[in-house]
C-alpha cells in the first residue's frame, strides 16, 4: 500500500474476502495455524464484503499486484465501499502525497504511536514499512518497543516526542510542544502532517483493537 | 455540519478563512475578546487558505447557509482541499450515513471519547449536538463531564463503556468487550460503527488539541 | 451561595427536601423527567433530614430568597444539622471570605479541580459561578473541560496549574512549586488559599460522587 | 486531638507558633535535626499566628494538657482563626462524633486514604492513632503501606476499598459500589460517613503537601 | 541480615520453618494472632521446606545468632535450596558488598523503590534498616511514605529521584537521567549500583507481593 | 544463552569486552553503524572490564561456541565477576532449571513482562527466544507488542495475565490471583516460579534500561 493505484472492477462473490462469524471462544492454535487464521478470519466481526466500486476494485487489484497481497485492513474495511473509499482517500493522502515528512518519517510515526497503543495490526504492518523504507530493521524494532532507544536525530526525536505526546496526553500539548517542532525545523504545515499523522493511527489503532483485526502473515518476513 | 451539502463555489482571497500567524506568546483577553479570537484566529498553526474545489466551496456555501457558519474544524482543514474533502468524506459517512447507531448515539460517542481527552474543540462542538438532537440539555453536560452521571439505557450505556474504554486502553479491548455489545444488542456492523466514530475522534482530538482549534463561539448558546 | 446569609427556621417535616430510597437500577428517563429528577432526588442514599438549627434555616430561607433556590449540596448535607453547618463554615470561609484570590479565581480552581476530578454536581454548579462572575460563559467551559485551552494571565495559569497537580500527584508537591507561585506573585497567606480551595474541592467532588449527588437544574441555563 | 476540648485562653505572642521564612532551599540536616526542625518550623509557608479565639485557646490547651502537645496541624490553620475554627469543627464532627463507625474505623480510612496521596503528615499522625486505637501497631504500617495487606473483615475491607477507589477514580464510583457497602451490612448513613472521611482527607492530605506540613515528631514512637 | 554469614548445618525437618496450606480465605485476627501469624505462615504458597546446603543452614544460624532471627524473606526462598543461594548471593552483594553507595544509601532506595511498589514485606523490613544505619527513625518512615518529604543532600536526592522513576517509568531514563547522576557527583559504576539496586527490589517487590511473603514481626520494633 | 555451559579461561585484555566511554550526546547513526554499534558499545556506562574468573571464563567461551557469540547482557554485567556470577545463576536456575513451567512459558513471561517496561534490550533478545522455542514467529511479536492479541491456552493466557499484573500492579496482587493460577492448574511451585520469572525481567528491565544497554544485532534475524 505504499502508492496510489487504480485498476478493475471483481465480479461477484466479490473480492476473496471471507465473511468470519464471530470467533467460537479462543480458538487454541499452533504457529503455522495462527498465520493461516490471520491471512482468512481478518477480524472478529462477522461482517459480509461488499460490492467494490470500480475505483476500490482496481484498487485492491493493484496491491495484489504490487504487493503480492491486499492489505488485511482494506479487506477488513471492504464490508462497505463507502467506507473503504474514505478511509483509501485519507490514508493515501497522509502517507504518500507530498509532504515535508518524508515517507519514512511518517511511518516511523505510525509506528512509534502504534506502539504507545499497543496494536498489533499496526505494529505489524507499519514496523515492516519502517525495516522497509529504511533499510534499518533494527529501527523498526526500535519504533515498535521504545522509540527513545533509537539514536535519531534532533528532528526526528522532536518529532516522535510529539507524536507520543499527542497520544499519550493531548490535553496537555501546547504552545511550547508546538515551538519545539519549529526550532527542530519543521514549517507550519510539517506540525500539522505529524499531527495527522498521528491522529490517524490514533484512530487505525483503535478501529484494529476494536475488531481484533490481524496482519497478513507475509509482514513478519519482510526486511529482516 | 449536521446534514450533506452541496453547493456552487467562491472565488478568489478564497474562503473567508483567515490566516493566522504564529500566536505571540499567549494573549490575555477578556471574555468578549476571547470569543471574537475564537471566532477568527482557529488555529495555533499559520496556513494560508488553498482554493476550494467546487465540491468543497459548495459545501461551505452550504454550512454557511444552513447552519448560519462553517464549522471551524473545516476551516481549519481548507489550508489543503484534498486534506479536506478526505476529511469530510469521511466525517459525513461516519456521522451521518445511515447505521444501527442513531446520529445522537453517534454523538455521544463523539462527546464522550473528546471528554476522556479534554478536547476543548470537540466539546464544545459536539456538546451542542448532543444538547440539539437529544433536547435534553442536561445530557450534553453529562457526556462532556462524566458519562457516568447520565441514566441511560444499557444499550447507551455499553455503546459508551465500549467507546471509552477503546480511548483509555485500546490495548485491552478483547471479545468480551465485544460479547457485551452483542448482548446490548448490537449487530456486528453496530460494533464496527461504534469503534469507528471512537477511533474517529480519538484522530479529531488529537488534531484539533495538536493546533490549538477553537470552537465557533456560537455553539457556546445553542439548544441550552 | 454566593453570600453570607441569616433566616428563620422552618418547621416539622421540616425543609421540603425530600428523602430518598435507594434508586432501583439505572432509571430511564428522558431529558425532562431526568431535570425533574435532579431537582428532587438528590443523592442516591436515603437520608432523612435532619431538624434545622435556626441558623441554618435561615441560611436557607436566604438561599431561596436571593437564588431562587437551594442548592443541592446544602440539601444533602440537611440530614445531619452539624454536618451541614460545619461545611457551610468551611465552605463560606473559603469561597467568600477576604483573600488576595478574587471570588472568580476560587471559581476558577473550583471548577479546574472538578474536571480532573470529572465531578458532574461541581462543574455544573460552579461552572454556572464561573459563567456568572467573569461574564465570559466560554471561560467557565474551558475550565470545565480544558484550562490549558484558556488564554490566561501568567499568575492565573501558575494558580491552575498548581491547584491541578495538587490534585493528580499530590505527593510530588515540593519548594520549586510554590516558588513558581510566589514569582507569579502570589504572597504565603495566597498560597494557602490557593491549596486549601483546591483541597476543599478534592473533598467536595468525592462527596458528591460517592453519593451521585445531582445538580440544581436551574444552573445548566444560567449566565450562557 | 481525640476530643472534643474546651480551655482557656492564652494572651501575647499568642500561640507559641513561631513564623517561618519561606525554607532557604533544601536544608540538610541530621535525623536529630530533623526532628527538631518538625516540631519548630511546622510548613514552608511564612504565615504570622493569628489571636485565638477563646474557643480555640482553651482548645490548643486541653491539646496540651491531654496529648502534651499542640497537633501541628492546628498550629497550621492558627494563622487564620476562622479557619481554624471550621477545620477544627469539621474534622471533630467527622472523627470523633458518634458514627456507625467506629473511630478506629475512621483513622484507618484515613491513613488508607493518604497512603495513596503519600501524605507524610497524615501518615504519621494518623498511622499513630490507629496504632493507639487498634492496639495493634503492624495494622498502623499496614493502613500506611498497603491496605490490602492487611487481615481485614469484609466490612472493613469493603469500606477501604470504597475509600480508595473514592480516592483513585472518584468519576467511576456508581450505585454498585454503594451496594456493595450495603452489602456488607452499611446504613445509608454510614456510607455518608465513609465518603466524608474519605473526602476529608483528600482535603487534608492537599493541604499538607501544598504547604510542606511537617508532623509532631512525637508521633513516631506512639503505640509502637 | 546485614552482613555475609557462614555457619553448621540444621538436620531434618530441616529448618524450623513451616509448610503452609493455602491459606483458606481471609483469616480475620486480632493485632496479636496477626503478629503470631506474620511468623509462622510466610508466604501464601504451601511449599514444603528443602534440605538447605551446609553453606545456607551455617546462613540460617549466623542469622538467628547474630539478629535473633532468620528474615522471613530467606525462609521464603529455602523450599529449594539453589534458588535460595542465588538470591542469597545476588542480596549480598548488592547491599553489602564494597561500593561507591553507602550501606544506608542502598537501603534508602530500597524503601523508596518498595514504597512505589507499595511492598509491605520490603517496606517493612528495610524501613527497620534505614532506621537503624541511620539512626534517624523519621528517615525511615519518610523513605516509606513519601522520600520527598525528607530533606536529602543533592546527592542523595539525586540517587532516589533516578531510583524512583527507573521504577515508575523505566522505558524513559534516558542520558540525561545518567548525567543527571554524574553531575551529582556519581561514578560510572556508582550508577551501575543505583540500578542495581532499585532493579533487585523491583524483583523482590513482585516476588513479595505474589507470594503475600510477611515480615518477622520484629522488625516493627526496632530502632523506633 | 539457552543452556548451562562450562569452559576454559580466556587471557589478558581479557573478554573481548570494550570499555566505553560515556556516549558524547546522541550520535546519528545509520542502519548499518546502529547495529555496528550496539555489537561493540553495549551500555552507556564507561565500565573496564574485571578479570573473569575460571567458571565465567569458560562460560562466555562456551556461550561463543554454541550461540556464536556472547549475549551484550554478560558482557555487561563483565565488569564485576561477583556480579556477573550472581547474574548468572540466578538467570539459569530461573530459566533453564526443571520446572512446572516450560522454557518457552518462561519466555513468554519475560517477553510480555518487558513489553510492559518497554526494554529494548530484553523484547530483542527473548522475543528471538520465544520465535526459536515455540517454532512461531508471530507468537513472539505478539508477546513483545500485546499478549492479549495471541492465541492462547487457558492456562498461558492466566500465566501472562498474572505475570502483568505483578509488573504492572504489584499492590493489587491478591490470594484472588493466586486462585486464578491454581484454577488453570499451576501448582504451588509453579505460582512460584511464574513470580519469579516476572519478578527477575523487571529487575534486568531496569538494568538494561538504566545503562541503555543494546542487544546483539544477531538476534534481529533469528528464528523470523
Amino acid at each position: 500500500m505504499q502508492e496510489r493505484l487504480t485498476v478493475p472492477e471483481k465480479s461477484k462473490n466479490p473480492n476473496n474476502i471471507k465473511a468470519k462469524k464471530p470467533a467460537p471462544a479462543a480458538p487454541k492454535m499452533t504457529g503455522a495455524s495462527i498465520a493461516a487464521a490471520d491471512d482468512t478470519v481478518i477480524t472478529a466481526l462477522a461482517l459480509k464484503p461488499d460490492r467494490l466500486s470500480p475505483a476500490m476494485a482496481a484498487y485492491f487489484a493493484k496491491c495484489q499486484e504490487r504487493l503480492g497481497f491486499v492489505p488485511n485492513v482494506l479487506a477488513a474495511y471492504a464490508f462497505d465501499n463507502a467506507k473503504l473509499e474514505a478511509f483509501v482517500a485519507m490514508y493515501n493522502d497522509l502517507m504518500l502525497a507530498p509532504s515535508g515528512l518524508s515517507k519514512l518519517e511518517r511511518e516511523m510515526i505510525a509506528v512509534a504511536v502504534s506502539s504507545v497503543n499497543r496494536c498489533y495490526y499496526c505494529l505489524v504492518a507499519h514496523g515492516a514499512a519502517v525495516r522497509a523504507l529504511s533499510g534499518d530493521p533494527p529501527l523498526g524494532e526500535m519504533m515498535a518497543m521504545n522509540y527513545r532507544a533509537a539514536r535519531l536525530s534532533k528532528r526526528q526525536r522532536a518529532m516522535l516526542d510529539f507524536a507520543v505526546k499527542l497520544t499519550t496526553e493531548p490535553w496537555a500539548v501546547e504552545e511550547s510542544d508546538r515551538d519545539a517542532l519549529r526550532r527542530a525545523g519543521f514549517s507550519e504545515r510539517d506540525i500539522w502532517d505529524i499531527a495527522a499523522v498521528a491522529g490517524f493511527f490514533n484512530m487505525s489503532n483503535r478501529v484494529a483493537s476494536a475488531t481484533d483485526m490481524r496482519p497478513n502473515t507475509v509482514y513478519h518476513k519482510q526486511a529482516r
